[in-house]
């Protein structure tokens, strides 16, 4: 199967600018799984509740889950993108998940980063895997990638595949998917953004493209430079990912001891 | 503080000779923890059980265990060093901790590699950390490094440095203790060893030396060569490793969602 991420430069609150400019560029793309940025069609930096209530979107009913809908219907292939939700009074940090059949279902971050807390309420959704035609797809957003525990319980779940949208402004994030493959033997496709937002006083925000697929030994298949806007495409296979064995004595997930783990999950 | 790493090339079964190259190489030197490699004066690859259990020994009444605690115990430095255990008729790859005090404790190797499951027993231990005068050390050999498991409950139990005694013959782990360090936001101190053993028809192991001292930001403090004889220092501050804070938003540890993290430590 062939996995993709776009990675571009959204202008912030230009939502049907946004959209119109990721459908030119991959409804041609010859792909299984597309994987958008975090918050893809918004732009990322909000100032104000006011201003998360304006661009974020009910989700299965909103505009930009029905149009990644249509796509992923139209042209066979499985969407992972982000976007703000709202629900009710409050409003998510989510990724939605698409596929020939349509809306199939979303995810909420679970870990927000800076001042995503001050307008998102920490995901209630958990982590979460779906049996797909191409695959067991995970979902986490952007900053999860620093909790060791995102990648591992998804890939504990059955996921071949870990699709990460992202909006990454710290420089670390590149380095240490490889390793976050390799400990779980799982795949990964983070899909980054570009550019700058100045959106407050003194509060720039560089996003570090680099979007990049690793594979379960460890290596970068692909990767993106800092700044193009850019498809980036890689034949995978995810069936290895259901091979845990390192060597014929050790197999990553049977060697666990989770006896000796408890303190992971104590307050 | 001033941590070390003494990085060699060990000749298997010569357990005096070995000891008395460490005691020459280290007995001036001006540290605070000297870290030695994983199994530093037997060698690695055992070949039956009879070798281990001659070359294993009852801790703290071996003559290994003696002579790390009368050295700590002159010179003032805590060491952590890796040596077979044995225990009744178990045997167990094991480290102890030794200080200005003398021996203080023990660890036992959570997660086997490969053959060593043929001849030792599973940890029984659990992590450990201890409060020193040097700042909160915790313990953890070799193939723990895979499972990010290990460094993520030392730190939760409050380390400030990782010891790492390892022989490390995959060539993954360098690249991953600066995110360990980063993940975790703690000290590392990996003491791997150089040169190959050939103690069977076809089964010839070369380590990857690269001993390395990485910092809580993800940086390589310090690193060897893959093949020198060499003693590592670097001066660090434990206890930054106490901040978790990445921002005045995140605290890595507070935003930990345990309950969603189930998952890790079922069955």
């Amino acid at each position: 199967m062939k996995a993709g991420v776009y990675q571009f430069n959204p202008a912030f609150g230009k939502k049907d600018e946004n959209l119109k400019n990721v459908l030119s560029e991959v409804k041609d793309a010859d792909l299984d799984l597309l994987v958008l940025p975090e918050f893809f069609a918004t732009g990322y930096q909000f100032i104000s509740t006011d201003e998360v209530a304006e661009l974020s979107e009910r989700i299965p009913d909103g505009d930009t889950t029905g149009c990644l809908s249509q796509l992923s219907h139209q042209q066979g292939f499985y969407i992972v993108a982000g976007l703000p939700e709202r629900d009710g009074d409050r409003f998510f940090n989510s990724a939605i998940l698409t596929g020939p059949e349509g809306f199939i279902s979303v995810y909420r971050k679970t870990h927000l980063f800076f001042e995503e807390k001050l307008y998102f309420t920490p995901g209630d959704t958990g982590f979460k895997v779906w049996k797909t035609g191409i695959g067991r797809i995970g979902i986490m957003i952007c900053f999860d990638w620093f909790f060791p525990e995102s990648m591992r319980i998804l890939s504990l779940m059955g996921a071949d595949i870990v699709a990460h949208p992202s909006n990454l402004v710290l420089p670390y994030c590149p380095a240490v998917m490889p390793v976050r493959c390799l400990e779980n033997r799982v795949f990964s496709v983070t899909a980054n953004r570009t550019g700058e937002e100045k959106r407050k006083e003194g509060k720039s925000l560089k996003f570090i493209g680099q979007s990049l697929i690793a594979s379960p030994d460890g290596k970068v298949l692909i990767k993106a430079r800092e700044d193009e806007e850019t498809l980036i495409t890689v034949e995978i296979d995810p069936h290895i990912s259901r091979n845990k064995s390192l060597n014929p004595l050790n197999n990553i997930f049977e060697d666990r001891r989770i006896d000796m783990y408890r303190k992971l999950t104590e307050d």
